[in-house]
């Protein structure tokens, strides 16, 4: 899967994305990653990519033309790389483009999932002053918030999507990785973990987790997932009751810890 | 104001945030980074910081001693730049410790402006397997998620956190940035921004901001500001209403659209 980032700071981009698994997935090829300065597609004879707002007010605006120039050319090189001439019918699938902006709908696993799906992905990192809102029509074919905070431009945020999206590529991961990635998956929390020694300073593992009966360490886990999400995200555990997520015994389980267990008595 | 940040990539830190305003703010000495590896506070000879979970399953757990080292240390570096001895008063404020992982609170602009209050935030970065529980027993205050979306580790949502919180200290931003970050403020989404030229590639900057009547140019944004913010992010619309962020002129606005216009008729 290949991700394109138009941006004032590629190097941030290449940098913050190369270490780790990340890293390792664009050595080992099952992700591409392409960091394209916007400032390279302005015609401004200062090299200047930005302007005064009409209508007055704060803070600059990144014109249209650098912004749609750096896209074409991008769309034009994915093209050429998938071999076609313009006529062929995958050219005709143009690629998404993702616009990081606080204006977005937000960000979440299940909207990874479905882009993890694509060839190409095309993001556009703005400042937070904003693009040029006729480049964004022209172009954008998806405006997205990492969440409700305001941020200085859109490279963090991109390279948030990026981490997300790329460890659902298949390869991304190795298979005990993979396992990991099911937070969310049905509305609850992870549970905690233990490692050696058996007692630090003083504090000691739950004894269940060196039982060696794995159905019982099954049920701790869920039972302290259900836990978890009840006090710190109370609506997603009420998501998961929702969407039946669990099971006969943890449902007893979570009217007992809710008081909600009138039918149970 | 001092970030600390505990994590096994300190590089990817600094680097990540070494561009535009935060590189700057640093420079001025508006904020100070401070990336510590947790590696170099392992005892084990290997030079290894996790091992296996109790109770089974994928992935490896971050061992609790590096982690409580490291923090350890942080804390005393602290409390010596602060020039106290242990008795001083300033010295019992012990300073916030942020663990980054999805099972922590989300993240907003809200936590934001509390967190910039402080002198010193330490931030903990773990991998997506966990922490030992017990070290996040022992020295974590707060555990944040930047949403709910699974990433690598918690180094890029650590990025997030401190250039949101650092946009708001003062000095970090110049007049004429600082006035720009309304967003979230009154729950409404910014509206449209536009600059030269005044046509490019057929489509028009929208008239009434090359009118110079500010008093309309406003009412324009605040109303584009509703309607985008109603198309996107209803919820935050109908906060906005209940917490009477609109004018009177704007709910007559809020009802044509809505439809919600019984009471104008």
């Amino acid at each position: 899967m290949n991700f394109h980032v138009m941006t004032l700071f590629p190097e941030m981009i290449t940098q913050g994305l190369s270490a780790s698994i990340l890293g390792r997935a664009q050595e080992k090829g099952f992700i591409a990653l392409n960091a394209v300065n916007i400032r390279d597609y302005t015609l401004d004879k200062h090299k200047r990519v930005d302007d005064y707002p009409y209508g007055g007010g704060a803070g600059m605006v990144m014109a249209a033309e650098p912004v749609v120039r750096c896209c074409r050319a991008v769309m034009e090189q994915i093209a050429k790389e998938n071999g076609g001439c313009p006529d062929t019918k995958e050219q005709k699938k143009c690629p998404r483009v993702i616009y990081l902006t606080p204006q977005g709908c937000t960000f979440t696993q299940a909207m990874a999932k479905e882009l993890a799906q694509e060839e190409d992905l095309i993001f556009l990192c703005g400042h937070y002053e904003g693009v040029d809102e006729r480049a964004i029509e022209m172009i954008v074919t998806d405006q997205v918030s990492i969440g409700d905070y305001v941020l200085t431009g859109g490279e963090l945020p991109v390279m948030v999507m990026i981490d997300v999206i790329a460890r659902l590529v298949p390869g991304v991961l190795n298979n005990k990785e993979s396992a990991e990635s099911e937070t969310f998956q049905d509305y609850l929390l992870e549970y905690p973990q233990y490692t050696r020694p058996e007692v630090y300073e003083g504090l000691s593992v739950p004894e269940v987790l060196l039982s060696g009966h794995h159905a019982k360490i099954g049920e701790w886990r869920r039972q302290q997932s259900i836990l978890r999400t009840k006090k710190v995200r109370p609506e997603l555990l009420a998501q998961a009751v929702k969407e039946e997520c669990l099971s006969k015994k943890e449902m007893k389980f979570y009217r007992e810890i809710t008081g909600d267990g009138t039918k149970e008595k």
